[in-house]
């Protein structure tokens, strides 16, 4: 496979012990453009950033998507996406796009599903029909979508979970990256690994260390933010990504928080997706610098100030009474406008990341954006205390 | 009341019968701005119009938009919104808005709606509370709501309904008409009045002279597109129109159908509302110069094209494959892509009838419309009988 079309490009990353951090500031470049890492992909999960044009995604600032490879294949089909000229010219994005592989759909959404070694059957969750995704379906699958960045298929399973079953999940996910390797054809597509192991950091790290010796050309950290305290996450990322090669990038899946962003940032990690900025809207909880604003509070019926003074989102253009207005009137207008509102911050937020780290002032910037979300939290009202209640996930239905 | 921030200048006007029509070119001053006409207004009856930002209202080409008061009024309260700065304020539409009184909906949707000469005492379909509307209550709300041309509250009924029921309604809406001039207060807001009479031309006739000589800024025709066949409306409008002065704004309420607008243009109808463009885009319908097009149908599956290849808006960026999947998916995204669709083809269709009166060639252009739709009412599977489904409405709920 050449990666002639894909480099990514390390400009500044701090690895002083001294500095308590690692983040690093990174250009990725793909055959539909380059993305400026540390970057939060926001999901497009059935083709479509859910409520969005493509206009308005672009004015989020984001420079790359995520689309669903398991949700796509069910529905319309990759086939059908392929002779339509693939999943950029289908949805009308013209930037890069990442493909995930369907591993975590398997775990999370598919109804019956029942993994040997050969791969992955289940039901699916539209219709109920049978379905098979082995690894070689998935490279081509995301083949016929023509993403810039595939996924391998790993095994992903739930926390907690014996260890005897994370060492064959991981023993599996290893097996299943080398034939995903191996059946890749697209010149124009980069493959990306995906390490295993649950919470177990001796694990995570051996598991790291075969795919890092398959030589692939991104390292994707997954099977995390999926119910465990974030403290373990952060464990499990320190023990992990000082075995990851500095000259690739590294993306934390499915991940999360905005403090979560900060805290991987600061851990070494590249790239990130969730459904949080986007699900969270539609359940009407706006993320601001002061924490998150819970829009169907009684508090807010007739507050003119907007979500944030100085964010240029269309939200940001109404009161915060207009907000609730919609949401109680259950206007499809306010999900759109707090989702261009969150996702707009999300991307705000890795702008802010990246030119704190270019300016060599990413640990005070990072105790800043805490100190924050803090103070927030004080506000009985508008507590951050369940605003992982939608959970981070990997797909956006 | 002073009207001297509105004004009405009649550019062209067709008063010979050998043309065959009656089509005029205006331009309305408002407070808030110029409206061209004829002109189609958009309905934006929660303060949204459904799905769409205020940019993407404004790129469809509407200059005016629809707010309705019963809606308003009920949630989030006219008291609510005055105190926010006002309806213009509230939603952020900077230009020309017009609202209704809350007549039509005192009748389509209003529950145990019982009318006296007072006024209206119903329970509100939101929370079955008791609330009261009278002539003086629907100005003082369009007054708290500060739009730039508030409706006089009229007394609709169903069609058909015996001639004493008609007559009576039509005597009450004149006595109310006067009685919410007698209320009105604001200087920077018009009012219109609306004439009723159902289908009866003399009726008609006889309400438009009455409301003609108590002298208002502008004239509706209302209780019309309520179920009767379209020739029985431009029967109506033939006999109701000659009678209103000719240099005031004439407001068809309600419609409707492309067809049905051309046909009131023709009748010299400066001004129409309707919820079709936007309610039956959330249905999976989007007009085109060929008529209707089914998205749903299986037919459009594999269909690379646009809606219409020279189409401006969004959604025709975009394949019949991709709007079809995205309606299949329920995803968001698709009401939002057909309603920026169907309202950028009202706009269309208004600027083309626009330049056609304007070049002196507007029987041949409606003649030309009318063949392009007849064509399509031969495709079986995308037939325009029943694209009347939803119903012409007030009101976009």
């Amino acid at each position: 496979m050449s990666r002639s079309r894909f480099r990514f490009d390390l400009l500044r990353a701090e690895n002083s012990e001294a500095l308590g951090h690692r983040a690093r500031l990174g250009r990725l470049t793909t055959p539909h453009g380059v993305v400026q890492t540390p970057a939060f992909m926001p999901v497009g999960t059935q083709a479509t950033v859910k409520g969005l044009t493509i206009d308005q995604v672009h004015s989020t600032g984001a420079e790359i998507l995520l689309g669903n490879t398991y949700h796509l294949a069910l529905r319309p089909g990759s086939e059908l996406i392929a002779a339509l000229g693939g999943l950029h010219q289908f949805m009308g994005w013209t930037g890069p796009i990442l493909t995930d592989s369907g591993g975590f759909q398997l775990f999370s959404l598919a109804q019956n599903s029942k993994v040997t070694d050969e791969g992955a059957v289940f039901r699916s969750h539209i219709d109920g029909s049978l379905m098979q995704l082995t690894p070689e379906d998935a490279v081509r699958i995301q083949e016929e979508l023509g993403s810039d960045i595939a996924m391998v298929l790993d095994h992903v399973i739930g926390l907690p979970s014996p260890p005897e079953k994370i060492r064959d999940a991981v023993a599996r996910t290893i097996r299943w990256a080398d034939r995903c390797r191996a059946a890749a054809r697209r010149p124009e597509q980069t493959l990306f690994a995906i390490t295993q192991g649950g919470l177990d950091c001796d694990l995570r790290l051996a598991c790291t260390e075969k795919l890092v010796a398959l030589d692939f050309a991104g390292y994707a950290i997954g099977g995390l933010s999926v119910g465990e305290p974030p403290e373990e996450m952060y464990r499990v990322l320190d023990a992990t990504v000082p075995a990851l090669p500095a000259e690739r990038p590294r993306y934390l899946m499915g991940v999360g928080r905005p403090q979560d962003l900060v805290e991987g940032i600061a851990r070494g990690i590249d790239m990130f997706d969730c459904v949080m900025p986007t699900r969270n809207a539609r359940n009407a909880l706006a993320f601001t610098r002061q924490g998150p604003v819970r829009l169907r509070n009684l508090k807010h019926a007739r507050d003119p100030r907007p979500l944030e003074e100085d964010c240029p989102c269309p939200a940001c253009r109404h009161s915060r009474a207009y907000l609730r207005h919609l949401f109680l009137a259950r206007e499809m207008l306010g999900p759109t406008l707090l989702t261009l509102h969150n996702l707009t911050y999300y991307q705000r937020l890795m702008a802010a990341a990246r030119a704190a780290i270019a300016a060599g002032e990413f640990e005070t910037w990072r105790q800043a954006q805490h100190r924050d979300w803090a103070g927030s939290a004080r506000d009985p009202t508008d507590s951050t205390a369940d605003d992982t209640a939608s959970g981070p996930e990997s797909s956006d239905s």
